[in-house]
């Protein structure tokens, strides 16, 4: 499998301006690897390069894991002083020959940390972005990756079926993001979550990203739940948006709103399609209702071993939906400093629609 | 407390060599606001120099937040087109005259999709490693600091001692694995930990890096557990290894060697010393027991808000220490690809010693 993904980026590359590119722990790696290497202080790169074999620099003591490669692979390592580990990212740079060349590398995923130092060892080389080939690479899922995706959408949604009795008023956000957390343990998630859980309550519910507060929830708040679960390296992004006790009637009405906007964007989701339309079917609905100018985000992301990849569910974004790509469909309205809704599924593009992998109820549900 | 870390910050930015900084999200900026920004897709910086007001770029959803700032920042927003994210850069970098300067950068933690962005913003500034300035800043703890770590060391400990009884012959390392992730947060772990447990049995015990697998433990294995809680945005980080049933004689020998490293260690942590000092003391009782070769990294990292950080303990770090530096000693012996030990304890530099946070057994103890 690992090898077969190798293949196709290895002739990727051929058809590119690009002579190699280098990699360093992420989603990508593990994409190309089936290993786990952890961002740290010690840097670990892969350069990969067209008919030779990948060559990888990392610290000694993470040597036993080069036994593990799924293919060949040649390794430099350094110690632990890191005054010395230029060496070894020159030593690497030599093996393949390229200093001078054209290196790809992975923006948002690359620290400066590696960054200079595989510059140390290639100083002439150029770096231009590599990101659309190397998205490219995991952009249309194949029937293993969709399983896996899912697996992790049942176990986030049985997580927080089990989590619902639990909701109390009076409870703080970070309580009850703890527990959704142990569900998701309990129900089969890896441990290696993809995020940390959004919950959060009345003025909070307004800012889409916020982080779970000692905030009490309220009779009156609206309550987002914003989690998702890792399965087998993939992972799964739902929304759902409570009601805590009786809430203001308008508090109603924009989260039926945005269901209805959830609804609009799942069902312009299809093979052939800009992903533009996905936007625009959702945020219609919103503009419609007069609630436009408090949809500040896109509709979606794609997903799949990262929380936010490729494709985007942007107005601006022309991409054309294939079978196997899978994203979000998230709309929002925030009143700020008042209260926000937010639902979000996950949806795979198919030979003649999308699968909808997520089905717990969207409808507005009394919590506390 | 922020405005009280800022102004030490721009103090010692004023003795330096360096115009301002740009800090991207991370331990450094949560350390410095307060405030929780992730790492995405979409850039966000913090722009600080001596005698201004901090400058934010971020994306337009993430404004709520600039509310939420304990002292006055200029934010610069931009919207959902990447391709109009540069403007934002530029605004920010022209408001504090930083084209030409010197911007210091913390290469372990920006990546390259912000530091092109922000030298797209100014392009003829220079951008010097700061990584010791903006560690140095973090690197002594004061009193609640420490407390948040003691606390956070509490939790694993009381986490682990609950799920010792629920460990057996023939559970996955996976499976034991998340019972430790759900036991932590039962006693009071934040959701965001600082990383994914490391339990490795048998020979996976014997790779320092190890992430959990399906393999099941047996009898004869050794257990190598390294966890840790989160408590108000401070970390722990132990180890220590379990006996599965009967082990070896050789097993039990070299547990008692890492036992012994691991006290050499502590007892050598002292205000006044170079962290080399911590090095040497682990590393010769393994050395002089003929095992050196199978201890294949430093003794310890620092520790705070951040896993790693500094100071580091290794034999070539002349650094001293000064109350208040908190890090780790874990010594270990690696027998490739049969069995290894580790035992990880956090200590504090204190006036007249260091103080060790963690007091859990550390004698070898069967299991299962």
């Amino acid at each position: 499998m690992t090898q077969s993904r190798l293949d196709k980026l290895t002739a990727s590359l051929r058809t590119s301006s690009l002579d190699a590119v280098v990699l360093n722990p992420g989603p990508t790696l593990k994409y190309l690897t089936n290993l786990n290497f952890h961002l740290m202080e010690r840097p670990v790169v892969l350069f990969i390069a067209p008919g030779r074999d990948p060559v990888i620099v990392l610290p000694e003591l993470e040597m036993p894991k080069v036994d593990l490669f799924p293919y060949k692979v040649q390794a430099f390592a350094y110690g632990e002083i890191p005054s010395e580990w230029d060496n070894a990212f020159r030593s690497a740079a030599q093996a393949l020959g390229l200093d001078g060349k054209r290196i790809g590398v992975e923006p948002r995923q690359m620290r400066l940390l590696e960054f200079r130092h595989v510059k140390a060892g290639a100083p002439e080389a150029d770096y231009p972005d590599a990101a659309d080939i190397l998205a490219g690479l995991r952009l249309r899922k194949d029937k293993a990756e969709v399983d896996a995706m899912r697996h992790a959408v049942k176990i986030a949604q049985d997580a927080l079926t089990a989590t619902i009795p639990l909701i109390k008023i009076g409870m703080t956000e970070k309580e009850l993001s703890g527990e959704l957390v142990m569900q998701l343990l309990r129900h089969g998630s890896e441990p290696e979550m993809p995020f940390a859980p959004i919950v959060s309550g009345g003025p909070n519910s307004a800012n889409p990203h916020a982080s779970p507060t000692e905030r009490k929830l309220q009779a009156g708040d609206l309550l987002v739940v914003d989690w998702g679960a890792a399965y087998d390296s993939y992972i799964s992004d739902l929304t759902r948006t409570f009601a805590v006790g009786e809430v203001d009637a308008e508090y109603a009405k924009i989260h039926k709103i945005v269901q209805e906007a959830n609804a609009a964007g799942r069902a312009a989701a299809q093979p052939g399609v800009p992903c533009a339309n996905v936007d625009k079917a959702a945020r219609e609905v919103i503009e419609k209702s007069g609630y436009g100018a408090y949809f500040t985000h896109r509709t979606g992301h794609g997903i799949g071993m990262e929380g936010h990849e490729d494709p985007y569910m942007r107005g601006d974004n022309m991409q054309i939906l294939e079978p196997g790509m899978a994203f979000t469909v998230e709309p929002g309205i925030y009143l700020p400093n008042r209260n926000g809704v937010r639902i979000e599924d996950n949806v795979v593009i198919t030979e003649d629609g999308a699968d909808c992998l997520s089905d717990m109820p969207r409808e507005i549900k009394v919590v506390g």
